[in-house]
């Protein structure tokens, strides 16, 4: 055992046993290294990994405090959304903890955290230049999306893009939106002006999300991709293709993206790496046209780089060291073998309901004879996604992506017990 | 001498000296494990290190191929900003090499990689809530802004949450900049369909840099804080305070914040710690007026957090452990030590030159007779802030910040010639 965690270890279970309560000064780096006649960096390691794992925290020029013991932090976020404890997560889609490996991503890190001289200056508007070379290769052979790096820009998640986009069009008055439900874009464009219509195929903007066009998962098939793409050139309209998901789609066949269907380049591709890698590392990408590439290049100095430098360089080398592939087949066998194993647990507890796999393999739909109001899963401390309560139906969906394999079991109990309360 | 830097330097040589050239495959992790009876894991951290350094790149599925032989990258970057070769930076304002303390930022990193969990989910809209605990005392103690977390929103740079308080002040028609060389913030308000006016003190919105009101390091004096306090809150407009620099002043006074002197609480308060640490790490923050922190509560579904996660952690505990503060300190001792030095060296070669130091402390402001076009400088290799040239007299800043010391004295020598080969 490392000398550091030895220390790590006192101080945890003097604080765990109450020894120190709440608010008390636990003793100096100089005086733990006299006490225990270890060297002050191990000390100091020992509380750094203290100080992270949220038993302490350190006050400039005061010293070191203990903490609510353990997840004070998490517990104020929470109060702050207001929201009522999930303790089933069926619903957002997240990562789970075993489906990162996130050793690796610190190497990655600390490799990029060498390069200083890099560091010192600003990321190029529209993010770094080897990036944006590897996310080309990247795009290419996944998705047959052909375009130069020039084309490529980088920002820190898919609003910081769009913000972009709505300065890039201004040329553009109507945009629409498959559903209202997209608040982010719907805000940002309206508030540039434009005017917001939903699932209006006249708009001079579309806005899409093939791969995932519900957040049940259906999948656009190629015949409406192909409808979309024909009368957007047609219309002259631009067309956004949010590819979100893409890299997930499972039981259907891979759908080509609109970008490489469209031969008139009126499609803006999108993409993103939160769900491939971890929701922490913020970074996506936009496959501009060549006119809107043009015009970015003009207007270069109205727009900063959103996404950190650091991150970009590490993910540079995860993508050509093939770990965003590895990754991606990693999590989709995860997600989708959990997605199973939902189903058969329902279908073993409920043979009778009628339920059903998405397409893109991460959601199963079910509808059931519903006499509720739908608060009964809130209170049980289960998030899922209900998406209509009619005529005493309830739909709606579980994704089971963030929920722990273990936890699997207990979700499936209490959706029988309510759906058998409420019928 | 550590085993991996043997493996490094074995290559490094092979490649400098032109044994291995571009695009030639270096021997895989496992082959030179072999051929040099060390470890893989020490190839690979040799492999890593030669990357980190651009010598190597790693290409999957094929293996590890030499490179140009060092900056490739940068190299490309410059070309695609197409602006000439730049020698003497005297400038960007950027940081230099020796200002930052990397090694120690590497550990917050590490720090915040280990915890998972927390990486797991998206950071909340408004940024992670003990960052902005964190920033909340800082900013308190430092310039005398008291604000709640709850009115604290964090960002990655200024123009990421300028575009926010775009969308939340949408009540308001009129912004004013002082200067029309903020591109960022100019294209922002005009994209979503402001007025924008220069130096207008009865615009809607006032957007101000007190502490740093040109590039050559003016600084809004008092009195004028006091009025433009006082005249916002009889017109009821709302000041964007940018705090750009306020570490810096040194040669006057603390001038205390317009936010401080503000008792109306129209006053928006923005930091950045790009200057302070390193422009590869973007976080900025704003306090909203308490009714502005009301309506973004009310809206938070429209926004989504720039800023890193991980790099929120860690600069969390960077400031929590002081680390702020000293850092401060460090480099406005290097930074103004090196503008004294170019200053000296400056009236040594030209005793009778106009030039004084800014009231930052930061740049030296020249103003000399001048029969050239402005060219001259940039042809010699020196980046210089030309604000004027006018009946034959120039008016330029140099800011040294980005400039090693080393290099003062080439730098001086040049400007010399250039000004007494064109009086």
């Amino acid at each position: 055992m490392k000398k550091y965690l030895e220390v790590y270890d006192y101080y945890k279970s003097l604080i765990i046993s109450g020894q120190y309560s709440r608010g008390d000064r636990i003793p100096s780096v100089r005086e733990t290294s006299a006490l225990l006649s270890v060297s002050r960096t191990t000390v100091q390691n020992a509380y750094f990994e203290l100080q992270a794992d949220g038993y302490i925290i350190s006050r400039p020029q005061s010293g070191y405090y203990v903490t609510d013991a353990a997840h004070e932090v998490y517990t104020d976020d929470k109060a702050e959304l207001s929201s009522p404890e999930i303790l089933y997560d069926l619903k957002s889609g997240d990562a789970d903890s075993e489906s990162f490996d996130l050793t690796l991503w610190q190497r990655y890190i600390k490799s990029a955290l060498r390069q200083k001289e890099r560091l010192l200056s600003y990321s190029l508007p529209k993010g770094e230049r080897d990036l944006r070379e590897a996310l080309s290769v990247y795009i290419r052979e996944k998705r047959n999306v052909v375009a130069s790096p020039d084309r490529i820009v980088v920002g820190a998640g898919v609003q910081a893009l769009l913000s972009i986009l709505c300065l890039l069009a201004n040329d553009k008055k109507t945009v629409s939106f498959p559903t209202d439900s997209f608040t982010q874009g719907i805000s940002l464009f309206s508030g540039h002006g434009y005017d917001v219509h939903i699932r209006d195929k006249n708009a001079d903007i579309i806005y899409v999300s093939p791969s995932h066009m519900t957040s049940y998962g259906d999948v656009m098939p190629v015949s409406r991709r192909l409808e979309l793409v024909r009368y957007s050139e047609s219309k002259g309209s631009l067309v956004i293709e949010d590819d979100f998901d893409s890299d997930f789609l499972y039981q259907s066949k891979p759908v080509p993206s609109l970008f490489a269907l469209s031969g008139a380049g009126n499609v803006i591709y999108m993409g993103s790496f939160s769900n491939v890698l971890i929701p922490g590392i913020r970074i996506s990408f936009m496959v501009l046209t060549k006119e809107l590439a043009q015009k970015f290049d003009k207007m270069q100095s109205c727009f900063a780089q959103t996404a950190s430098k650091t991150e970009q360089i590490a993910l540079c080398d995860y993508i050509r060291d093939g770990h965003i592939s590895a990754q991606t087949r990693k999590i989709r066998r995860h997600y989708t073998a959990k997605t199973k194993q939902l189903y058969e647990e329902l279908k073993a507890h409920l043979p009778s309901l009628d339920a059903k796999i998405s397409e893109n393999g991460l959601a199963i739909k079910i509808e059931a004879a519903y006499s509720g109001n739908g608060e009964e899963f809130e209170k049980a401390g289960l998030a899922v996604c209900i998406y209509g309560i009619d005529n005493g139906i309830i739909k709606l969906a579980l994704i089971p992506s963030a929920l722990e394999t273990r936890l699997i079991k207990e979700a499936v109990g209490l959706i029988k017990d309510i759906l058998q309360n409420n019928q």
